[in-house]
């Protein structure tokens, strides 16, 4: 039986996981835990694309060559600068019988694995794609394994809007997980200071999704901070959040007064889903004492959240935001369905792009 | 009222956080909420004073010569190539009022927040020091901020015990904190399972510090594990853990595969304590679905640690270990005391230095 985790399509360095490996064995002969996908559409991570972008200067063809070079040389679409992938598209070609994922022939499915451990192939050298846009529409094959994670795409959605959700589903899972833990606590002992949330980049894929999901755990007052005025009155409009304040997030004292005027007091939860660095220290100073901040942002110094909560000798809980809670696919696309401020936004951010 | 986190002793760049500026105000006079020391030793971090020394060729007059203009220029110790700085010993030597530290003039105090974000003044040109070693016999003054921390020296050990113990206090006060929770819930739904610890590092000055920390908590089963065989042999005597286990952290199917034999299951929390890079998949594959991993190494990446838990479908929370716990001080300091093991790690590490 081949490896649950894709040990066995580690070429380059033996012994490490797939995400750790400099390059993957992407044949298209699956083993029988297995599944292959007919790729339609890649979705680059929004720091990968940023990155590979401003590299050159927003020069489209050199943005394309470079991602066809990285995964034809590492079996994986992984940015070697962000190591930060992004996540596809596509239809089941071929499932292996011991595969655990349940998955059909023909089934249009996204992967919620990151692209950084999965192998791909591409066959079409990107010829339909201009290199200006995260979304890369493209052919090729990529394979899943035992312990990956697909979801089947909603037949009565726009396959893209699905996908730009899907993309981002960690996030309001673990955001409702944490607000869940505070409201409950707060019951528990009878404690009735509301809960309250901010979301830096609340106007954002995962930044509106957190807001949604923060307000349904039971959270009585959230904040959306954004850094320019068209993402303060998009997110006004799609009624989110209880304020939307103006702040730039790598300003510690600017943000966190915004976030404490809007709030009344510091934050119980604060979610922190812009991709730039230096966020860090805002994040922590606008956290009240025993809140907690849950960083998405591929952006986020890990020595930097440390050596300044400890500087600021902040006792606040810190998460890494992990992409995956069970639940989080169903979670997200049932937001976008009994939210329209979440679609309103979506649907705007996919029109731009 | 002056800033609790120093923002007025801030000269250049304007708005940022002390540790960020290029510039403090060191003057001697002190605002109502903050505290002077009379310092009598730096303990420079050990990278910054690497950097100096071999710039300099291990000229011991021109190392002392560039730390005074370092602290005469910045009115604080950051060493402007590594950013790090360190920490110092010294007497209270007048506490505002409306100080929140609880320190009184004449008591003996190390701080625990890092010298890069300390103001400090030196007045007697290093004059005792020789530029050879990390520590700097000093006279001088530092001032802290009602957000800063420091802890009282015990009158009954030895200050460089002491200091190397509340060098990582942080840890054992996170470690202990986690593992309570998971024992309480556990109790509160009449769960019979044993809570079960990994530590990664575990014969280290954190790691012993959070095997004991972990075992007060209530863990019933710990796992320390090691790199060498003299570290397994050392830790085994100090009978901190249940069992001692060799692996390399950085093996993930190696890693998770010791914790996994030694504690029967995989952990509930796995504690990271080792300061080399590439331990992040291995510390989640070592910990069971509901788990949760603390990562205290310097040395973690963001990206891989939420890449990899998302790629393994892994549903372990992930905290970024906080140098500040309310009480770690003291709670470090009592296991140095009641834990024979714990003082037998730190003599002889000190020993060897």
């Amino acid at each position: 039986m081949t490896s649950p985790v894709g040990l066995h399509r580690v070429v380059q360095p033996a012994g490490v996981l797939p995400q750790a490996a400099w390059r993957l064995d992407a044949s298209a002969a699956i083993g029988p835990n297995e599944v292959r996908i007919r790729v339609q559409r890649l979705n680059l991570d929004a720091a990968s694309f940023r990155q590979l972008s401003e590299k050159h200067g927003g020069d489209g063809d050199a943005v394309r060559a470079e991602v066809l070079e990285i995964i034809a040389t590492r079996g994986k679409m992984q940015n070697p600068v962000t190591g930060s992938g992004g996540m596809l598209i596509g239809t089941v070609e071929e499932a292996g019988r011991r595969s655990p994922l349940g998955l059909k022939a023909g089934e249009r499915v996204a992967t919620l694995v990151s692209l950084t451990l999965t192998p791909l192939v591409i066959t079409d050298g990107l010829a339909r794609w201009d290199g200006r846009s995260e979304q890369v529409p493209c052919d090729g094959w990529a394979i899943l394994f035992a312990r990956s994670i697909a979801a089947v795409l909603p037949d009565d959605e726009d396959p893209q809007l699905s996908l730009a959700v899907l993309d981002v589903c960690g996030a309001p899972a673990l955001t409702a997980r944490v607000v869940s833990r505070y409201v409950e606590e707060r019951r528990r002992s009878g404690d009735p200071t509301p809960v309250r949330v901010a979301v830096i980049g609340g106007a954002g894929k995962s930044g509106s999704l957190s807001l949604a999901a923060a307000r349904r755990a039971g959270a009585a007052r959230t904040v959306g901070v954004v850094p320019v005025a068209a993402e303060r009155d998009a997110l006004t409009a799609a009624g989110l959040a209880s304020v939307v304040a103006l702040a730039d997030a790598r300003d510690p004292v600017g943000l966190s007064t915004a976030v404490t005027t809007a709030l009344g007091v510091p934050a119980d939860v604060t979610v922190v889903c812009v991709d730039v660095p230096g966020c860090e220290h805002g994040a922590v100073l606008a956290t009240a004492d025993g809140g907690t901040v849950i960083f998405f942002s591929m952006a986020t110094s890990f020595s930097a959240a440390a050596l300044g909560a400890e500087g600021l000798a902040a006792d606040v809980t810190m998460l890494v935001g992990n992409g995956y809670v069970p639940g989080h696919a169903e979670l997200a696309l049932g937001l976008l369905r009994a939210e329209p401020g979440v679609r309103q936004l979506f649907a705007a951010r996919i029109a731009a792009d």
